[in-house]
């Protein structure tokens, strides 16, 4: 078994996770490793932030899901490095070498420079990420019940959502209809439906990637749900209480307690160190531009997958950063390990597009197939079906369909715990007033 | 409204969210304060830390719970004491007037005078300590399978749980169906079924509440499960990395990653500012003496009831903190309140005793109902039924029995995510040493 080419897989996602099961019945030694215990299918994650599923339920652990697979362990470590010359891969207490290598370690948000608008501004890329983010959205809601002055219960009923990519678009649907129709009745003070719920885009339009119809259909069905959109339009300023928002010469200035990144996107810190390696700059988002078969460029052993890397090859522009995409190339770089094993060959990696689909709230959606174009219920339940049957388990499409089935009927929504280890609730969130002016 | 009776709940468990239920059609105004948005159904707290069930599964929104009561506000603060002179609960930043109050803020774990062992073995009661204990098991495994020292490795695969009462036995036997079924085939270095699980008890029986027969059948479905009881021992030391377990003359220190406490209870801090007001001490676990009708003494209108009241007027002890006598005491003091502002009056407080159960691991666990007592399967079945049919909400039920029939078909558990925001996994654990040694 030592003796076996040693095929070492950074990151437990979409592009990592189909390279191992593409290796299954390879001649070949498989290390999968990830800083966490488990996959998980990010697309989902929206859903989580507002309450509508567990994270348990979006997430598979990795040794569950490769236990079957006898020629792959496991391992549970951060990479710090890679050190390309030496072919080993660094953790922080110690490495592992590699005959192939293949990174898949993603990306994360970035704030533009403003490194500062993170803590007022979350992203949402972890299962920390989707938890604390569905805290905020409740706790926003908890406090203004209790809260006298007007203008500050405005505030906390004002949520900002920056970015009108899919994630920005699902977010803002999805907290619309827990505004709109799963609170409701709920509070005795305030009325949840008089929220205010600000979407925010830098072009013209939302979903810019989808043909312009289905932007409309997708900024209509957003306006049925309470979302004000607003395009053209940029976040110049963002502090805890407020964000000030540019368009064209007019700034206004919004008090928003609960304000949500779904802007900027940048590779892991890997890529830095590998773009290096590869003698050629990283991309203006941090990806590694990688050859036509996802090879770094001057080292063939080891290949850059998913979010991370620039494939350009195709189009001339960077393949979009979905789990299409990485799931593709993964299953492209270990038929390329393979091949390579028995002394041949294989073409170029060649995207696949089957299309794209953005849900906005309950059964509305659009879809964008490449070949037809729909939206509404039709497109809904297309995106259902396909979420469904892309999770991993079984037990997980059962769970999620039996959350969806009684949130479609009832509006509710079962997940939404206020939950986190952080300073207790409601009391210390800054400067809320007194429900019945401070005790003597 | 504002002219009517006020009655102030605090703390929204079994017993503050049945009284409120209780005076649903009363001529009152209810409030119900809650640190926390959810109930918690905590008797399967357990399977939350051993990763067979989410946390949303076992928990509801209070809001959702009481939306339709029309005559029930739900404020989400933290109280911090109770003036019963001027008759006001107090919060951080406010506070609230009541004409009667119901307080049922519960207990939580005591460390018999040693504070400091709660970083070492964290206990039961809450959420993030569930998460927290599933995150410290799943680790402990993770890290195991990469530690090439055999001692610390086994150090790795030693769980001490700390307590033989139900949450111990049940802790302990899920424990034990992890590391010999859920995981098995899942790590190429370790066996986790080598794992070693110890259930240190100082009486003389695990469940020492119950019939001895039952604890015999306890004790032996544990060993099947590969548990080792340790019953008459203390724990006399405890530090990040090891248990000294003391039985008669003989202490063993015993080399542990993961120490689990299931063992002393304590009445929540406002029991103590209660009994000074009443007049009367709080007992040993800190909990206020209550009267027959469940009132504070010499505070007719101030009600102390499950987990942090000494209720001793019917069989001369504590009545046990279990959730079927918060339940009674929260529905009877609800009671209490609509007869009184009707002028009448109810006899005492009786608790009715419908039994107890245990479950340990799969298709094992011991039932006393008092007229008869069984174990096995059959108890087994009626534990799953019984508490199935108490969760709160409906959905809920059915995302648990999904979840309970899969484990019990597949011995899969699909909650075992290692989440929380502390520094990143496995490589910070203390002194994890390479996996092929340290990078020149």
């Amino acid at each position: 078994m030592d003796n076996l080419h040693h095929v070492v897989i950074v990151g437990g996602g979409f592009g990592g996770l189909h390279a191992a099961r593409q290796l299954r019945h390879a001649p070949v030694r498989v290390t999968l490793l990830d800083r966490r215990n488990f996959h998980l299918f990010q697309p989902l994650l929206y859903q989580v932030a507002t309450g509508q599923l567990s994270p348990a339920n979006i997430a598979s652990p990795l040794r569950a899901i490769l236990k079957r697979q006898a020629n792959t362990q496991v391992l549970m470590a951060e990479v710090t490095s890679v050190d390309v010359a030496g072919k080993r891969v660094l953790f922080r207490d110690g490495s592992v070498g590699y005959d192939t290598l293949i990174v898949a370690t993603g990306a994360g948000h970035h704030y533009f420079g403003h490194k500062d608008w993170e803590k007022y501004a979350p992203s949402l890329k972890t299962v920390e990420d989707a938890t604390e983010i569905r805290r905020r959205i409740l706790l926003a809601f908890e406090t203004a019940e209790r809260e006298p002055d007007s203008e500050r219960r405005r505030a906390r009923l004002t949520f900002v959502v920056v970015g009108g990519g899919p994630t920005g678009v699902e977010l803002a649907g999805a907290l619309g209809e827990l505004a709109h129709h799963t609170l409701r009745r709920e509070f005795r003070t305030i009325d949840p439906s008089s929220a205010r719920i600000l979407l925010v885009e830098g072009l013209e339009r939302v979903l810019p990637t989808y043909p312009a119809k289905l932007s409309a259909k997708a900024a209509a069905a957003l306006g049925r749900l309470g979302v004000t959109v607003r395009t053209g339009a940029v976040v110049t300023e963002l502090g805890p209480e407020s964000v000030a928002v540019c368009a064209g010469d007019v700034t206004e200035r919004i008090g928003a307690h609960t304000i949500l990144w779904a802007a900027g996107v940048q590779a892991s810190h890997l890529a830095q160190s590998l773009a290096r390696a590869s003698g050629t700059p990283p991309d203006r988002a941090g990806r590694v531009v990688v050859r036509p078969d996802c090879s770094l460029p001057g080292h063939p052993e080891v290949f850059v997958i998913g979010d991370m890397a620039n494939f350009n090859h195709q189009t001339g522009k960077p393949l979009p950063g979905v789990a299409q995409v990485a799931i593709q190339q993964g299953r492209h770089v270990a038929r390329l390990v393979q091949h390579r094993l028995r002394g041949q060959s294989l073409p170029p990696f060649r995207y696949k597009d089957y299309g794209n689909m953005a849900t906005i709230g309950r059964a509305a959606a659009v879809a964008d197939l490449g070949w037809v174009r729909f939206s509404g219920y039709p497109a809904w339940l297309a995106w259902l079906f396909i979420h469904l049957l892309n999770l991993v388990e079984f037990q997980n499409r059962l769970l999620v369909l039996v959350q969806w089935a009684w949130n479609y009927f009832t509006r509710n929504r079962s997940a939404r715990l206020v939950t986190g280890r952080e300073p207790p609730p409601a009391v210390t969130v800054p400067a809320a007033p007194p429900l019945e002016g401070p005790h003597p």
